[in-house]
């Protein structure tokens, strides 16, 4: 246990806040991997002479943050965390692999189905098109993090099947891949379809993003809905002001 | 009642769904302003020649897709949307104003308080310096669309009481307002005080979102929290490929 944890007995703040403090600039500063777990409260505990109310409490504020999941019967673990930011278009694949996580998906579905009412309207296809879907669970590492329905037309993508890890690369090989993308963020509770694919308790709060992208013509060529978990993904804008 | 929403028994899609189209795209063209009533689902029907269900689950898409808010007991009523891009640093009264309603704020707190710890953190305080705290509902006509915290130095807003409508229009007769604005976005349940802040059921997903303002210097002047109502807000990001 690094001493540097050790709560300062003298200091203004109070201990379990000294404690959350260091401990989470430790996760920021990459001392922890994701999905490893963080000594016991316990241990925390006796190795840094708190009480285990204040050990509690510390990593009761990291789980609030989103920095630390606790699994049922096995302790607390880091949580991944996907900061994304909001302006540069950078598949998932990308962003997690910068941050030092193994993306991964896992497939619901990849084939090709009428268009609904609102594809038609984003894609800008005709009454009675076919779009391919693709449906999948994306992880970072072990963990779920977001769950993805993509729509395609399908003269942009006519073999839904062979799209691997990255749907941007798939469509980079076939001659082009958006460029540009409006996305709508919205916060749903998620209901038990939803709950279950994300591993979450049904109701929780999920971000749900919606995106169309665009290639550099300005032809629409994509329509994905994602459901990220919120305590996974840090959506990141930065913003300026404009005279 | 305008002939144009008439759905097509011959087309394709169902009835309730061509009449929720065209609901929806007459509220996008304006046709109805915000707050105020649409035709009852009994006008509806008897109008426009289709059944009372038909009528309901017309509306119950729109409600889903937040454009229509029910009243209990006395009707159904226009969204106030608030389109907010999230590249553009510009006020809640600027967006609001542009899209034609009455912005407005609800007081509930302007003083000092001692920085939290996060505050110090974010705003670059040293222990134990105070804070001019601003607490407040934000109102787009008679609408409460969101529940703002924000926390600035002593030194930079020496008098809390003195802000009015604006912020950032105060800043900027102090000398100042932020140019440049880092966000975080997230998505919470609504606990039992910010539910009834914002008049949604507890447990509701909210927009969380965290803004560092900086001036032109790179000095952070500002840290506010924002809890927005998902189906009021709209948060709109444009993302490009960086080659």
């Amino acid at each position: 246990m690094p001493f540097k944890f050790k709560p300062d007995h003298e200091a203004a703040s109070p201990l379990y806040m000294q404690l959350a403090q260091k401990l989470a600039q430790a996760i920021r500063e990459g001392l922890f991997l994701a999905d490893e777990a963080l000594p016991s409260e316990r241990v925390l505990s006796e190795q840094l002479e708190i009480s285990r109310v204040t050990a509690r409490k510390a990593i009761d504020r990291l789980v609030e943050q989103g920095m630390i999941v606790r699994k049922r019967g096995s302790g607390n673990y880091i949580a991944p965390k996907l900061e994304q930011p909001l302006s540069r278009l950078t598949s998932f694949s990308e962003e997690l692999q910068q941050r030092g996580f193994r993306p991964s998906s896992r497939w619901l579905a990849r084939g090709f189905t009428p268009a609904a009412p609102d594809e038609q309207l984003s894609l800008g296809l005709s009454t009675g098109g076919r779009v391919a879907r693709l449906e999948r669970l994306r992880l970072a590492d072990t963990v779920v993090m977001a769950y993805e329905v993509s729509v395609l037309p399908e003269a942009v993508l006519p073999d839904p099947q062979a799209v691997e890890a990255s749907l941007y690369e798939h469509l980079q090989t076939l001659g082009g891949a958006p460029v540009r993308a409006l996305q709508h963020i919205r916060a749903i509770n998620a209901d038990a379809k939803l709950a279950g694919l994300l591993e979450v308790p049904v109701g929780q709060a999920v971000l749900f993003i919606t995106r169309v992208g665009y290639l550099e013509s300005g032809h629409a060529v994509e329509l994905t809905h994602s459901y990220c978990r919120s305590d996974y993904y840090d959506f990141v804008a930065e913003m300026r002001r404009e005279d």
